[in-house]
C-alpha cells in the first residue's frame, strides 16, 4: 500500500490559493492514502471565533470537499485533510477521510490546543475506524497525540494506520509518535505544515518534520523543518495486525485492565 | 530533593557479592531517593521457576531488606530496589520502596516480559503511591513502560516521581520515557543494569543508559551503555503538580474519558 503526506506552507485565509498549491504539489503522484495537514486550506491562527465561522465549510458538501473528492477520484487514492467544519451553530476543528468513490468519513478533534478552545467547539465525534482496501484507518488531529488514550483507543478499535493531520508548534510530537506506534503496533502518518501564521504583532510558527512511522516504531520518512514535501512510501499495513512483542508477549492480551486508572 | 540511580553489572546468583558491590559504589553518596535495578541482587535470567524460588526472599524480612534498610537509614534517604519475592507458594517480580525509618512498600510487576511468565507469578498488587518528604512516589518495573496505562495510572493516582527499576534488553525505553514524562507531567528515574546474564549457550545482554527524566520531558541525566554509575541530581518534585501545558491546556482536566477505550 502506498501511503504518504503532503507538507506545505498554508497561506492564511486563502483557501483557493492553497488548493491550487496542493494541486500543483501532488502533480501525478500515485498513492493509496495521502494525508494533508490540519486546517490545510483555511490556515490555522484564527483572529476570532467569528473568523472561524467565515472560513468554515460543511462536511461533504463544502468547496474543499469538491476539490479533495476530485483529487481522490483522479488519483484513485484516499485523502485525509483538516478543515474548519460548520455544523448548524457549531464550528469544529475536523478532519475527513475522502475515498475515491466519493464517500467521506468525519472526525472532530477531541483535544483542542490552546486558543482553539476559543475558536472551536469541543469535538464530539469520538474516535472511529474506517476500512479501505482491506486496511483499517483511524484519524486523530495534532494535539490528540499528547494524550496516550487517543492512539490507544484507535488501536483498540482496530486501526492499522493512524492518519494524523497536524499544525504542530511544539517540537516533541515526532519522537512521541515513535512511542505511540511502538506501544500500539500501528502505522502513523503525521502530516504537519511549515511556515507561520501572523496576527498583528503575534506570529505562530509551525515545525514541519512530517513523519511516517511503522508499526514497530521505525521512522520510515521525515520531511525537513521548512520545505514543501510530498513523500510516499510502500508499507504492508497488515503488519499492524501482529501485536506480538515476542513469543510470549502481546500488546493487547497482556493489558491488565483490572489495574488501570483505579 | 536529591534523587538518583545506581547502575551496575549484577552477577547472577551471587546476592552477597552484589550487595557488597552496591555498598562500595554508594560510598558516602547523599540522596533523598535512590533507585537500584530490577532483580538487582539475584540477577535476572532464571534457569527455571525452581531457581527463582531458591533466589527469592520475603518482603520486609529477607536478607536484602536488612541490607537496604541499613543503607536507607545510614544515608537518610529512601531506596527502591527490585527482588524476587517469595510469598507462600508464589514468587513475584517485585520492587520495594524502603524508607529511612524502616517502613517498606511493595509493588509486584504488572506486565511480565517474555520468559518471566515462566519464572514468576503475575503481579497482583496494582499501582500505588507512597508519600515521602512531601513527595508522592510511584513504582513500576521495566516492561511496564511499554503499556502507557502504567505511568498514566500512577499519574492519575498522584505520582510526582515514578521509580522504574529495570533490566532492559530493548533499546526503545529511554526515549519512550521522555514521552511518558511529557504526557503525564511526572519525573521518572529509570535504573537499568548493564552487562549480561548467561545460561548454557544463551546470553541476555542489558542496555544500560539509566535515565532521569523531568516532568517536562527533559533528560536530566543518562548513564553510558556499559558502566557502573551512581548519578544524583537535584530536582523540585512539586513541579510535577503543575499539569498545565499552557494557559488553556491541562494534562488532567483536558482528558476526555467519554471518548476513551470505547
Amino acid at each position: 500500500m502506498r501511503v504518504g503526506f503532503l507538507q506545505y506552507n498554508v497561506a492564511f485565509g486563502e483557501p483557493e490559493a492553497n488548493r491550487q498549491r496542493v494541486s500543483d504539489l501532488i502533480g501525478d503522484a500515485q498513492f493509496d492514502l495521502l494525508v494533508l495537514p490540519e486546517l490545510c486550506f483555511s490556515g490555522y491562527y484564527m483572529p476570532s471565533r467569528e473568523a472561524t465561522f467565515r472560513l468554515a465549510e460543511s462536511f461533504e458538501t463544502g468547496k474543499s470537499f469538491e476539490f479533495v473528492k476530485g483529487i481522490s477520484k483522479r488519483h484513485d487514492g484516499a485523502v485525509v485533510f483538516g478543515f474548519p467544519e460548520l455544523s448548524r451553530d457549531k464550528v469544529y476543528n475536523s478532519a475527513a477521510l475522502v475515498l475515491p468513490d466519493g464517500k467521506c468519513h468525519l472526525y472532530r478533534k477531541t483535544h483542542l490546543f490552546n486558543l482553539e478552545k476559543h475558536w472551536f467547539d469541543p469535538g464530539d465525534s469520538g474516535f472511529s475506524i474506517h476500512e479501505f482496501r482491506g486496511t483499517r484507518i483511524g484519524l486523530m488531529i495534532c494535539f490528540d497525540w499528547r494524550f496516550p488514550e487517543s492512539a490507544r483507543t484507535l488501536m483498540l478499535k482496530g486501526a492499522d494506520i493512524i492518519c494524523h493531520p497536524s499544525n504542530l508548534v511544539l517540537p516533541s510530537c515526532q519522537d512521541a509518535m515513535v512511542t505511540r506506534c511502538l506501544e500500539n503496533g500501528v502505522f502513523a502518518i503525521t502530516c504537519n505544515r511549515w511556515g507561520a501564521d501572523r496576527q498583528d504583532e503575534e506570529e505562530i510558527r509551525f515545525t514541519g518534520r512530517s513523519q511516517i512511522t511503522s508499526s514497530r516504531g521505525e521512522v520510515l520518512a521525515r520531511a525537513g523543518v521548512e520545505e514543501d514535501a510530498i513523500v510516499i512510501v510502500e508499507i504492508e499495513p497488515l503488519r499492524a495486525r501482529d501485536k506480538s512483542v515476542n513469543a510470549l508477549n502481546d500488546m493487547v492480551s497482556d493489558r491488565k485492565e483490572e489495574f488501570y486508572f483505579k
